[in-house]
C-alpha cells in the first residue's frame, strides 16, 4: 500500500532468512562471528576476482535458500544486483538456477532498492518467496573505479574501504519473526560534491532526504527504532548525516549507527571506514538479523545510500549524486 | 496477481501516452514521422556523446510528461535505465525532476523489466502514476563497448547498429485506450554464444523462452496477437529465435517483427539491422504505440532482450546469458 508520497507500507511480508559471506579481512573484524562463509583469501581458488566476486554473490544465495528449506522451483524471483559494470556479478550467479531475475542498480543502495521492490511483489500477490542479494568486491571496485590494483595507490584521508562480501535475505508470506513493515523509495539528491574519493560525503544528503521522508510520511520518530542503520556513508559520511538530520529537526545520536563503521576494527580500514554494495547487505543479514532474531533489537531502519557517478562521469566533470532507499523492518 | 510460475496478470495498468526522441540517422528511416522529436546531430549541442544521451532521455521524460498532462509532483516513481556504466544517463537525467527513481539493468530489454515493475507497482497499489523509460546512444555504447570511435573499425557480418534514441512510456491507473494486460519476468539464459558480435545469437534464446512461457502461462497463442515484436534480435537473432520457437511448436512467422529490423531502411544500416537499450522503446512508444491509438493493431507482445555481458566479462573468456522480459499490451 501506498501510504506517502513516496512511502509504502506492507501488510504480510516476512524475513525468513539470511546470508553473509565475506572476505578474508572482513572475517578479522569485529562481527567475524555473525557470517556465514569467510573467503580464504580474496580470489577464492577462482583465477580472477570478478569470478571470486560472482562465486561469492552464488553462495549467498545458496546458503539463504539452503537455510530457508527451499528448492530453486520454490523462489518466484531473484532481485539484486552489484557495482561491476553491467551488474556482471548478479546475472553470472543467477545464471544456473534458472529462476526468474530482476536486475537492480542503485550502487551501493542496490540492497535496500531490492528489498522494497520484493516488498510490493510480496504483498502485490506478484510473489510469494523472494531473494534479495548484493555484492562487492575490494580488488573488482577498485580496478574499476579507481586505479589498477598494481599502481598501489595510496588512499585519501576521505576515501573509504570497499566490502569484499555478499549479502542475501530470503523474504516471504509466511510468518516469521522479523517484518517488512515498509519503505521509501529515495530521489537522486545532488549537494555538488565532486571528490570521487568522498564518498560519504555525496550520499549523507540523499540519507537525510530519504530518512527524513521515512519518519515524516509514516509519522514516526527516531525513539521508533532500536536502530537507525546507513549504509556505508562512513565517519566524515556519518557526522555530515547527522548535522543534516539535526538541521530537519531530528536528533538521531543515540540510534544511529553505520555498517562501513561497524565491520572493520578501526585500525583494520581507511580512517573514513569501509563502503561498498556488499557492506549493508552482510551486517544486515549477520550481525543485525541475529540481534532481531534473538529480540535485543526490534525495530531497524536500514537506508542504504549510492553514489549515482561512474567513472566516465567524473571525468567529464560531473557531481556526484545520490540515492538513498530505507527499509523498516520489525520484530514481530 | 501472479497467473503463473514467472506471469503476472494486471487488473487497471493503462498505457497513457509514451514519447520517442531518436538520432539524427533514425530519423531518416522509415518510421521518421512516428517520433516526437530528432537529433539535430548526435551531440545535440552537449559537448560529449554521453552528456546528449543523458538530455535524450531527459526529453523523453519530458516529452511524455507533457503529453500526459503531469507535473513532476503527479509522478509516483521513475522506472529505468541504459546501457551505460553505472545507468548514469537514467540517474543524470531524473536529478532535476525530484521525484522518486528505481534504476533498473537488463541490458536491451531495460524498458520491458521497467514496464512490468511499474505494472506491479501500479497493480499492486504503491503507485498511481509511473514513468518507464531507456536510451542507447551509437556513439556512447560504441565506445564503451567495442573500440574508440577514432578507429573506425569495419563492423563485422553479424554486427547490429547501436540505435540513438530514448523512449518514455506513462502509465497510470487511469482508463485509457491502452490497457497494459500482463506480462512474464524472464531468467538468464545462457547458450554458449561468445561473440559479442553477435548478440542476435546470444538473445534469441532468451527471446524464446520468455515469450514460450507467456504463452503456456497464459494460455493464448500466437493467433492471438497481431504483433509479437522482439526488441533487437536483428536479421539473424530473429531467424534463429523462429527457428526455436517452431521447435517448441510455434509458428510465428506471420505475427514476428522485430524492432532492429523495423527502425532503418536496410541501406542505411548493419547488414544485420539495429540493437540498442533504445530500440524497442522508441519503435514502441512511436510507430506501435500510435498503431494501436488508432485502432490498426489491438494486441501486441512486446518482448525486449538484453544480452547480460560486460566487456570484462568477454575478456575473461565468458559466455554472453541473455535474458528477455515479455508485457502484453491491448487495445480496449
Amino acid at each position: 500500500m501506498r501510504t506517502g508520497r513516496q512511502t509504502f507500507g506492507f501488510e504480510k511480508v516476512f524475513l525468513k532468512t539470511g546470508a553473509a559471506i565475506v572476505g578474508e579481512k572482513e572475517g578479522r573484524g569485529p562481527l567475524k562471528s555473525e557470517f556465514d562463509q569467510i573467503l580464504s583469501d580474496d580470489k577464492w581458488d577462482e583465477d580472477s576476482f570478478e569470478k571470486a566476486e560472482r562465486k561469492m554473490f552464488r553462495a549467498a544465495l545458496e546458503t539463504a535458500k539452503r537455510k530457508a528449506g527451499w528448492e530453486n522451483e520454490d523462489i518466484d524471483v531473484v532481485i539484486g544486483g552489484d557495482l561491476l559494470n553491467q551488474i556482471v556479478s548478479a546475472s553470472f550467479a543467477v545464471r544456473d538456477l534458472s529462476v526468474p531475475f530482476l536486475g537492480v542498480y542503485g550502487a551501493c543502495s542496490t540492497i535496500c532498492e531490492s528489498l522494497l521492490l520484493a516488498g510490493c511483489l510480496i504483498d502485490g500477490g506478484f510473489a510469494r518467496r523472494v531473494l534479495c542479494a548484493a555484492s562487492s568486491h575490494f580488488s573488482t571496485a577498485e580496478r574499476q573505479y579507481r586505479f589498477p590494483l598494481e599502481y598501489g595507490s595510496q588512499m585519501t584521508p576521505t576515501a573509504q574501504w570497499t566490502v569484499t562480501g555478499a549479502g542475501c535475505s530470503a523474504l516471504s508470506r509466511e510468518e516469521s519473526s522479523i517484518r517488512l513493515v515498509g519503505g521509501t523509495v529515495g530521489k537522486i539528491v545532488d549537494f555538488g560534491i565532486k571528490d570521487a574519493a568522498n564518498m560519504g560525503a555525496a550520499m549523507a544528503p540523499a540519507a537525510a532526504d530519504t530518512i527524513d521522508t521515512y519518519l515524516r510520511e509514516t509519522g514516526k520518530t527516531p525513539e521508533d527504532f532500536d536502530r537507525i542503520l546507513t549504509g556505508d556513508l562512513g565517519v566524515l559520511g556519518s557526522e555530515l548525516f547527522l548535522e543534516l538530520m539535526k538541521k530537519r529537526g531530528w536528533k538521531l545520536d543515540n540510534v544511529h549507527q553505520d555498517c562501513g563503521c561497524l565491520i572493520f576494527h578501526p585500525a583494520q580500514t581507511a580512517p573514513m571506514g569501509a563502503s561498498g554494495c556488499g557492506c549493508a547487505p552482510v551486517v544486515f543479514n549477520g550481525a543485525i538479523r541475529h540481534a532481531m532474531e534473538a529480540g535485543t533489537v526490534r525495530h531497524v531502519l536500514l537506508a542504504a545510500t549510492g553514489a549515482m557517478l561512474s567513472p566516465t562521469t567524473s571525468f567529464q566533470g560531473e557531481n556526484i549524486p545520490g540515492i538513498c532507499y530505507a527499509v523498516h523492518f520489525a520484530r514481530c
